[in-house]
């Protein structure tokens, strides 16, 4: 059985030249775009501009072709037009190269003859050469470990989560939207066409990667069916794998196929594939990132029984609704615990004590506490998760809310400090532009609090039920093994 | 047959009294909130603070009953515990009050016999007196053209959309997300227990009420199946009434009882209810206001050809995807019309002019304008959607696309203004809080130039179909009536 290849060298290289760079800054250039970019994320290597003209930029040498470098070069970074590419492989190789990851586009993605041909053409020649390429027709890589990155506003903190994207633009998202809310990256590849280097090596690479702990992959189409569903096995066995599957209507098919070549293959194929081989399907960009944090940030729970703490009578049918919707069961509480619970409060009216928990308005900061305490200490739950939509305080001012929510925020960052129980908060404004951007603000400090925070109802119980389904799963699977 | 009652003077009262209004002003009281917030929401008529201590408060006498107030009293607001409310109703009954609005909570919905009783109790006294009551257990009433509402942070433009909530949070909700995106409301009832009044009355009401062209409501059950049927009907024939119709698990049913003591029925009777009478079903809260948004902003279109222009090869498989799924049809461009979209660029590399059209980075403002002109004047399409992902400028930096997207927005109106086809916008940011706030002040810039604009692809999706299928159905329904 072949190992998987050791794909290292390609996210720790420690010199790399860009092709393309110009200096007329007045128009976009992607060359330029690239050299500031690791300039400024903070590349800890050696960075060389190239460009037929020549010249200067920044204060460095422009050099003509790549045999010009007087260094050793591990890895190029491509954002010529196509035509050109062709010579530049060439170069590479008389150089002694190790990888070319060709942003530039117009190659098998459209829709000529001459396109294709100029894509054999580069592997031929990076394949004679020893070359390894990362696409053609995409962003590249993020490793903040290795100093790399394709825009410079990205986390450098390294993480535990790598990402394979047939995207590059889906790849910047799920970043940015991981960073923002407390996720971090080991490696993220966005691999275009992958003409040579696949979603396989890729994956096949990762589940064996040290750095990486859980995995997510957005797939238009795969390669080599049965070698993607065998890695897959074997990355899902000890990491949770998430999969974004798409092109799965006809229009997204044929979209995915302008897009990176990829053939996109029968939706119910994928679903059976991914569920034989234990990975998790995530429908969406946001529900892949919902279930990435949930893995990130939430203890291991020990059973399925969750118990939902919140504001708001139409809110509780909401959530239960939603809740059961996706598969999760709302246990019903026992008189007892219901007892325990009413005890803490002056009165029944207005409150409901069932399972979504309606409180009201919290009442006090106290009360919400020893709501949770009980709870964190009740065999009746296994997870909770705290509902807080800001716009059910109904009566009261925007000044009023953003006063209470700064008392509810500490205390949850408290709650979450002292419980043993696996947290999800649910912290969302439907309303007016000033309180979204609020609960944005709330999100990004609990998040750096390391709770696991989610926007809608809605997208919290469909992580959650895949969280806990996984680890149902999981915990089954390990007596039989 | 009895034709509906004409609720106008539960909207428009001259006079309201509040009991429950107290001077202590450490705690929350919810009689004081609602004495602040209709002074300052503008109410134009006089209002009268009640509670048994008297006393005085923001200058205006507290009055000990509503028989002491001298003058007459048309409304009242009552935030007194429930065991108080059986001499309020008896003494409003004397003075001659229209109407009771009961925020007190702790009657029926509460599972013991003495709210109950307590609620028979107010109703009979109500009834022998000729006195309507809203509620009891919510947040009562919103119309702007009265100078009435819950909350002084709401909208004081009046709009034609009307709303029954039988959750006042809900109802909060969708005001506050509502008015953030351009949508006005002609009356929101938060409608509690509905003792008296119920969803049927006030539907009956408003599918004849001038001031309302949109009836939107949250529903958890209803008391009188066949009449609500009924009424449903009348209203859908002529109005465009989109129901959100919850409770549709048994965790979900249970937490509704609990709630407004509403039956929720089976959702599978829900559905051809709903489907027969002609309304509109939303699954959630967001997807109502969606909705809505659509039918308040957007033309009729002539046909069902959706025609999507944005940025990003992923993207556009995402967006095939959604619309696809929810049914719609992204017809594929005829060559002659492709070629001459392809004719105004530079090169295809990196675009795809299929459907959706991936325009990569809108290259430039003035392509980007005819590309849309083009569209306009094509008879391939006859309804426009612009996707805008901030995050799909991958390689620049956040001040980079902050500029960009000024431009893009002011071309945007710009393009709304000279276009005959209706457009929809989908403007949304994956990533960081601080393009997330951006992305928010764009979409309120856009809403206010009446532009309907939505926060997801998936959104977007469901909303037009539902707009679409609607148009498509009542068009065919116009010969044969």
């Amino acid at each position: 059985m072949k190992t998987a290849e050791n794909l290292d060298f390609l996210f720790h290289p420690q010199t790399i030249a860009i092709a393309g760079v110009s200096e007329k800054v007045k128009q976009f250039n992607a060359g330029l775009k690239y050299l500031e970019g690791l300039m400024q994320f903070g590349f800890k290597g050696k960075v060389y501009p190239m460009n037929p003209t020549g010249g200067e930029i920044m204060g460095m040498t422009i050099y003509k072709s790549v045999k010009d470098i007087p260094d050793k070069v591990d890895f190029i970074i491509s954002a010529i037009p196509a035509p050109y590419t062709p010579q530049l492989v060439a170069d590479a190789a008389q150089k002694g190269v190790r990888a070319i990851h060709f942003f530039t586009s117009g190659f098998s993605e459209i829709e000529n003859v001459e396109g294709k041909r100029l894509q054999a053409d580069i592997m031929a020649r990076a394949k004679a050469g020893g070359i390894r390429v990362i696409g053609p027709n995409c962003l590249g890589l993020y490793c903040p470990g290795g100093g790399l990155s394709f825009n410079a506003d990205f986390e450098k903190v390294s993480g535990s989560v790598a990402m394979i994207s047939q995207s590059g633009g889906n790849a910047a998202h799920c970043v940015q939207e991981g960073n923002s809310r407390g996720v971090f990256f080991s490696k993220v590849i966005s691999m275009g066409n992958g003409a040579d280097l696949n979603e396989s090596d890729y994956l096949e690479y990762l589940a064996q990667d040290e750095e990486t702990k859980i995995i997510t992959a957005y797939i238009e189409g795969v390669r080599q069916g049965p070698r993607f569903f065998k890695a897959l096995k074997t990355a899902a066995k000890t990491k949770p794998t998430i999969i974004l599957k798409v092109g799965t209507s006809a229009s997204g098919a044929e979209a995915a196929i302008s897009h990176t070549t990829a053939l996109a293959g029968s939706d119910q194929v994928w679903d059976g594939v991914l569920k034989q081989a234990g990975a998790i399907r995530a429908g969406s960009i946001e529900e892949m990132m919902d279930i990435t944090l949930a893995f990130q940030h939430m203890q291991v729970p020990t059973g399925n029984k969750i118990v939902i703490i919140g504001i708001g009578g139409g809110a509780s049918v909401l959530l239960a609704d939603e809740f059961t919707h996706t598969g999760l069961v709302l246990p019903r509480l026992s008189d007892k615990l219901r007892q325990s619970l009413i005890e803490l409060f002056s009165s029944e009216a207005g409150r409901i004590f069932k399972n979504p928990i309606d409180l009201n308005n919290f009442e006090s900061p106290e009360n919400f506490f020893k709501t949770m305490k009980t709870l964190d200490q009740s065999e009746e739950a296994d997870l909770l998760v705290i509902h807080v939509a800001f716009d059910h305080f109904g009566l009261i001012s925007i000044q009023e809310k953003e006063l209470m929510i700064g008392v509810y925020l500490q205390l949850i960052s408290q709650i979450k400090k002292e419980m043993n129980k696996p947290l999800a908060v649910i912290l969302h404004s439907y309303s007016s532009t000033e309180m979204r951007k609020l609960a944005l603000d709330a999100a990004k400090d609990l998040s750096a609090a390391g709770i696991a925070v989610f926007p809608s109802i809605q997208r919290a119980a469909l992580a959650l039920s895949k969280f806990a389904g996984y680890h149902k799963k999981h915990k089954a699977a390990v007596p039989a093994t």
